[in-house]
């Protein structure tokens, strides 16, 4: 495993190659903190998830309190950039420093190439940080940040604002190990995270606070599952009775509220994938619209036999694409029964009357939603047993949605189709017996060893089902598990360990978890069998 | 209970007393909101805690996302009441309103009596709150509160703020059944709130969202029990070596974070009382002055036999004195068991030249500490178990603080001592198995019936021990039963129902553990069997 690590060829100022050190030398059984006020270990590069290329020196260099913005380039002077760097200072600047001190880093100054703000899939994410101690000589004084797009400058301080520490001895911010110098980009670019709203309604805030934490781990896709059987929160202008299926009036979002959130997450380079899961996860439509029932007995899947069902889908299409800039859109698609379409008299005619069976029906419903999808500029998304079924028969542009288990992705890209990699028995946050080594160690390519085939899976996503995750709960079910798979994502598979990584990884996790906890998000413990357990006993949060 | 609620005499306006009605009529078995979108049982008024008097009428009135504040009075130009003002704005206006609307409180006016912000234990926190619409005939426009000191205008800011809440088909901030006249007082003036830093760290960040949630609910004593023998997060600047003792160089605090601390809390209306157990749950001191323990292998209670000792206690008192102007300061003194001090030979050997038992250099030890303190003009605390050793050997300025269970505070009150009402059976949060009926049906005042002997009684406080309670799960584990307290500490007996609390609390308490969910703070589901346990199953927030 050693010397894989690829130096930076754009700096030649004889820095160690510090993740080359910790492959090689592993610190076993090491214990933690407890007692001992011992450091971490220091082969260990404390930043999360690792940056594709990284180089640093030994030096420790402290941050003034003031630190000052200074911004470049024709996309330097965005608000995005601008608001960003305010959020990171109080990050940062969590502690009072002692007063009247002279700092080595008084300024940042961030460079961003292009002013298109546009937050596509794919848009570049990547960013380059350098971090020196002004010296007079050296060209590269303070910190820089050098990025194609604000969405790149966004990364590069949440890497910053991770090689920042407090240090209680000298009551100041400090830099250790510098000067730094990392390059980075992202191994995928769709990085999701799901959450559902419809087992447990949560409120704006709290899904605001899942996005700034998913920021922290440089995650770039919400999938908000906003709407399912059990409610429909969600304010749909063309059909103002849909949301008569939310829980209670004030388990609702507003047009104004969603619009809020996707904003709040454009601002941390975060896209919002939008889902509406027809027809089989629909009964919660029909409590504005008994008609979208196939019977009020028998209430999905949506009644494939009724023009008004897809009016309706076409409207809600409508008002969620001015709402959701994001070109995914999610379709659902999964756990279809048909047995509400074969008993109800009224659908059960027009099955014999079209010449179809439940399957054919199912297939008729998940096309004429796409196609509805298409028209309007979206790429559809739909869970992987669409695929399964009806496999070419899809549109070409579906990107198919893995959930059930492996080897989805490598037959769907076979077909020439996308892929989002959500293996249940790894990525479901849900399954709280998955420990974060599974959430690790799983791989969205496995099976995929064509270089062409390979750049077909656009990423993964962890899933956070809702059913008994509300707003008490709901983070510490997500973290820090989310985390692994954030990595696994975003950090090129060279610079991740794969053994022994109870030595070479849990450290760095167990540090991540407890800055997740300064940064007031309620990450649960590493350590334990199930997740989202408290803490078994007393103890420090760098051992638990 | 009908008809036991006292009208508020200061208004004539013909108003229901609708506590009254909520008394007499209950609604038995009622089933919130899931599915049927039913509004709340309308004869419970949805404040928590309940004020001392109200009235009010049945109008919907609109409040103006740009609401203004006008101050008043000696002490109305407060930055105290200035910033509760910014905060409770950001509060009450979460969503986007409709634009352009009219609306029908567009100021609001707090009048404060006194410019002394002195937060001394008894301050003054009542207030009056008047909200009604201008309509040119009234003298009451908008919304008023009167208060004597900034600290009832915050108690009032916060009624308010639950008088307002999100309409999300008006899309516009309400006032249901308006006008509304209020005056409202605390029952207990010590209304506490105990939190473990010591078994495990929580980051400031974490603290101040705890003290914020305890402003929720009108609690105005943060119990900071900083340390103990697992950790010694403390920076004490005249020992500089104690905070050794903390679990790892980031799980510490600073005197400028406790000072930070010290002022968030304030700015809410809420005291911090420091705690230093000693000398039985001592141990982490010795990590930075191992002379303090008896011996390396016997390590509490600290060690009876030296001066030292309790020079560095005198020295931590004279350092946290200026961290903490709160008059009361706790010094533990539970489970004291001396057997280090009869097996340590210097100890054993100081003991007998002093002619004393463990118990009395027990007592010795206590009363030493005691007379430090109040050299030092702060009111010594104690645990119960010195009260229950040693009686009126006691220093008489101490206030017993009971927690093994109950029957204590009368004894204490009888000898003449202040109490603190923390029975474990019934208050200690830690302990899961207490269900929120169980915090709510407890009496400080249980076994007292002499009105002077009650005033002994300062109140109570919860206890939220930290074995299992860590950033990740503290406010989970804490709401929302602290809110159960808070209201029997609050508001006055008779305002508070005690039959069929199930039906006449129940749908108040699951209402505002709703309202804490909105503000960001995870409080856990109310009905779960045991505390802090997710959501069993999909629903309503208002049901679970």
């Amino acid at each position: 495993m050693s010397n894989e690590f690829p130096i930076s060829a754009s700096i030649s100022l004889g820095f160690l190659c510090i993740l080359c050190a910790s492959f090689g030398v592993l610190v076993e059984g090491r214990i933690l903190g407890l007692k001992s006020n011992s450091d971490l270990d220091d082969s260990l590069v404390y930043l999360w998830p690792l940056p594709s290329q990284l180089s640093h020196g030994n030096t420790t260099i402290s941050v003034d309190p003031h630190l000052s913005l200074e911004v470049g380039g024709k996309g330097g002077d965005s608000s995005i950039v601008r608001e960003a760097f305010q959020r990171y200072r109080d990050i940062i600047f969590k502690h009072s420093s002692r007063g009247n001190a002279v700092y080595d880093i008084t300024n940042i100054k961030i460079i961003v190439e292009s002013d298109n703000e546009t937050l596509h899939l794919g848009v570049d994410e990547s960013y380059s940080l350098y971090v020196a101690k002004q010296d007079g000589l050296s060209i590269l004084g303070d910190a820089t940040i050098e990025a194609n797009t604000v969405y790149g400058a966004l990364r590069g301080l949440e890497t910053f604002s991770q090689l920042c520490s407090f240090d209680y001895g000298t009551k100041s911010v400090e830099v250790h190990k510098a000067p730094w110098s990392i390059q980075d980009e992202p191994r995928f670019v769709f990085r999701g995270l799901l959450l559902d709203t419809s087992r447990h309604y949560l409120p704006i805030s709290v899904i605001k606070q899942v996005i700034e934490s998913m920021s922290y781990v440089k995650l770039n896709v919400l999938h908000w599952h906003i709407i399912d059987e059990e409610s429909f929160p969600l304010e749909i202008p063309s059909y103002p009775n849909l949301w008569k299926g939310a829980y209670s009036k004030w388990e609702r979002y507003t047009v104004e509220d969603a619009l809020e959130i996707v904003e709040f997450a454009k601002m941390r380079g975060i896209n919002v994938m939008a889902e509406i899961d027809v027809p089989g996860h629909g009964a919660s439509w029909g409590a504005g619209y008994p008609d979208l029932w196939p019977s009020p007995t028998c209430q999905e899947p949506l009644d494939v036999s009724k023009n008004f069902t897809f009016e309706v889908i076409s409207s809600i299409l409508t008002d969620m694409r001015n709402i959701f800039p994001f070109e995914l859109f999610h379709l659902g698609g999964d756990e279809v029964n048909t047995d509400c379409w074969s008993s109800t008299p009224h659908v059960k005619q027009w099955l014999q009357m079209h010449n179809m069976t439940g399957k054919d029906a199912y297939q008729y419903f998940v096309l004429r939603a796409q196609a509805i999808a298409v028209t309007k500029n979206l790429t559809p998304v739909n869970w992987e047993e669409t695929f399964n079924t009806f496999q070419e028969n899809l549109h070409p542009q579906t990107v198919v949605h893995n959930w059930l288990g492996p080897g989805v992705c490598p037959r769907a890209v076979e077909k020439g189709f996308r892929c989002i990699y959500s293996n249940q028995g790894v990525w479901y946050l849900d399954h709280l017996d998955i420990p974060w080594e599974g959430f690790y160690n799983s791989e969205p390519l496995e099976g995929i060893d064509d270089a062409s085939a390979q750049k077909l899976v656009l990423g993964g996503e962890v899933c956070m089902w809702g059913e008994t995750a509300d707003a008490s709960d709901v983070q510490q079910t997500i973290w820090p598990r989310a985390a692994a798979a954030a990595e696994r994502l975003w950090s090129r598979r060279e610079v991740t360990p794969t053994e022994n990584i109870r030595v070479t990884v849990l450290p760095r996790l167990l540090y991540f978890r407890c800055l997740l906890n300064r940064r007031e998000i309620p990450a649960a413990p590493v350590k334990n069998e199930l997740a989202r357990r408290p803490p078994a006993h007393f103890g420090s949060c760098y051992e638990q």
